[in-house]
This record gives structure tokens, sequence and C-alpha cells, in this order.
């Protein structure tokens, strides 16, 4: 990597941290300065605009949770154990947090949903490739008679994005971990629930 | 109502509106005077500062909602009508925004949690309020056999609000009723669960 790829990396993942905290509006170009430790001059050699480097700084922090979603899933097989590791992940950004102010698509949405459509763009796609994940992830297991036939995958896809991003919301509200633990034990027994009764016993060969 | 009272109480409106959509950090002076249509110093004749006024605009925006709930509850008496209120309040939240920023509590919550302790604390109180709404509805249901004796107050709590402001998320985020509907969908079946077979025909006497 070039001396100047590194800077350029560095800034975002400085500016990712900072946007966590306070949001696109409440970060102004002296606070990421103080993070990077560079001038004004310096950041805008990299990015042209607080705009282009929020940006850039949002899919910096979606590939930091990606990364750590890629460690869960390995040797994860069955669908009811590939959907328990989008659960975890979002655990983890309460219990091992990544991004210090929680999660970069909640705070992205909520903040630019009716103010930046730039932003919003962003946080669309994040949520959208977790949708089709799960929704992927369900479909197979029907077709695999590992989960229910009548299993509606949009649905899994909504309670499950929806309950763990107010969690988030609600643990990082109260400083509290037990509505991220409360969540998770709903989300484990709904999850289970979605198994098909003849081929719920993992590793057993399908009809 | 005085003059006075009569121009606090419309500035109040129109800043929950403007709030609501950009955020505290996102919300200048000058956009609070175009709203209000008043001079900075017709609005600091008011209120004493911008934080001044962003809490109590908070408490307005809750006392709209509560407003609202007030509605839904009358002449709900059994605790799976009382606990569906809750859930009709939040969809209502999107169907029929009160504010065009969508929720309070969770536009504050993921804002201010890291930032600015005193908004946190509004948004910790309204949602201690619902909580606490929703704590008391199961441990009487549980109490007069309406409920299922194994349920658990505040695991009832988490899910109802932490799934419904994930779906309030999701369909700002999106423009889409569809990810509201699908939480109201799978919080139904979930209420409904929560009864007491024994007692679950409405209307029925206890044993
Ligand atoms: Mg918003
Ligand atoms: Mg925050």
């Amino acid at each position: 990597m070039s001396k100047g790829e590194q800077t350029r990396q560095a800034i975002l993942g400085e500016a990712a941290q900072v946007f966590s905290i306070s949001g696109y509006a409440g970060t102004s170009m002296d606070a990421l300065t103080r993070a990077t430790g560079l001038t004004k001059g310096g950041i805008y050699n990299h990015f042209g605009s607080k705009e282009a480097l929020a940006l850039e700084a949002f899919d910096f922090a979606r590939q930091l949770i990606q990364e750590r979603f890629n460690e869960i899933i390995q040797d994860r097989h069955h669908p009811i154990d590939r959907l328990m590791a989008v659960v975890l992940v979002f655990r983890s950004i309460i219990y091992d947090p990544l991004l210090q102010g929680g999660c970069p698509v909640l705070n992205t949405a909520t903040e630019a949903d009716d103010t930046n459509p730039a932003l919003r763009e962003r946080a669309q796609q994040a949520s959208s490739q977790w949708r089709t994940f799960i929704t992927q992830t369900v479909k197979q297991g029907i077709e695999e008679q590992q989960l229910q036939p009548e299993t509606k995958p949009d649905m899994v896809a909504t309670v499950l994005i929806a309950t763990l991003e107010g969690a988030i919301m609600l643990s990082k509200l109260y400083g509290d971990l037990i509505y991220m633990d409360q969540a998770v034990e709903h989300l484990s027994c709904y999850v289970q629930s979605l198994g098909n009764e003849s081929g719920s016993q993992r590793g057993s060969l399908n009809r």
C-alpha cells in the first residue's frame, strides 16, 4: 500500500469513528482534523468534501462489519445456523463494538432519511445486502426442506433486522446490554421455530 | 391561553417538526427562524438556547404521540388488546405521521446517545414510559389469568419496542410501508401467543 493510500485508509478509519458518534451534521471539519491529526488541506487532499468523506467512511464502516460477519458465517451450513450468524454479528455491535457509535446503518438511516439522499442510498444498500442474505438463506432452506415451506423470506428479513436494530438503539440509549440479550433470546426461539420438524435434526440427511 | 403562551406553543410545534427531520445538530437557529417566522430574538424571548428549545420540543413531540395513544387505548381492557394498542400507535407513526421525521425516541436516541446527556435522558424517559405501560399490562394480565403465567414482562417490552422502532427505521429508510406491515403482522401473532389458553376467549369470565 502506498504512503498516500495508507493516509487515506487512516483518515477513513478515524472518520468512521467520529461520524458514528456525532453523525454527519454533528461532525465538523475541525473534529475530523483533531481525530486524524491532519490539517483540513491534508484531508481535502484525499477527499473532495465532508460529504465525499462521509460516503466513503460509511462504506469503510460497513466493510468492518462485513469482515466480522465473514468470520462468524464460516462453517455454518444449516440455514438456522446461518440466520443465527446475522443475530450474532448484530449482537457483537453492542458486545464488542467495531464503531464507538454503534450500527452505521441505524445511525445513517435515521439521520439521512429525510435530509441526505446520497447517504440514505448507502444505508439502503447496506440494509438490502443483509436482507438479500437472509431471504436467500430462507429460500434455500425451504428448497432443501430444512425450513418450513410456508416461511416467508421477506418477513424473516424484516423481523431479524428490525428487532436487532431496535435492540441496538435501546442498549445504547440506556447503556445496558440487557436489551440486546432479550432480543437475542427472542430471535433464537423465532429462528429455531422456522425449522422443518422432519428435517430439523442438524446433519441428518434430507428425505 | 395568553398571547405569549400561544407563541411559545407555536414555536414548539414548528421546532418539533424541524428537529424530527434534521436532528439536533442538523438544525440551525436560521432554520428555526424560517420555520417559525420569528427572529432569533423572538425565539430567545421564549427559550434560552437551542438546547433548551430542543428539550421542550422533544416533550412536545412525545405529548402528541401520547394523546394519540390515549385515543387508541380507550375501551381496550383485555391485556392483548392493550398491548396491540402499543403496536398500533407505532404503526400510526408511519401510516399517519404526527411528525414528518418519524419517531422522536428513535431519532433522539440515535443522535444523542453518545453526544448529548440531557436529550438522551429525555429519550430514556419516553422509552421507559412505554416499557412501564407494557410491563404493568403484562403483570396484570398474568395476575388476572389472561396471559400465560411464564410471560416475561421485560421481554415483551423489549420485543415490542425494538421491533417497532426497527420497523420505523426500515420503512423510513426505504420510503415503504411494507416493513411496518410485516412488523405488525409478526407482533400480532406474538402478542396473541401470550394469551392464556384457558382465559383466551375475550370477554369470558376468568376461572
Ligand atoms: Mg431522520
Ligand atoms: Mg448515536
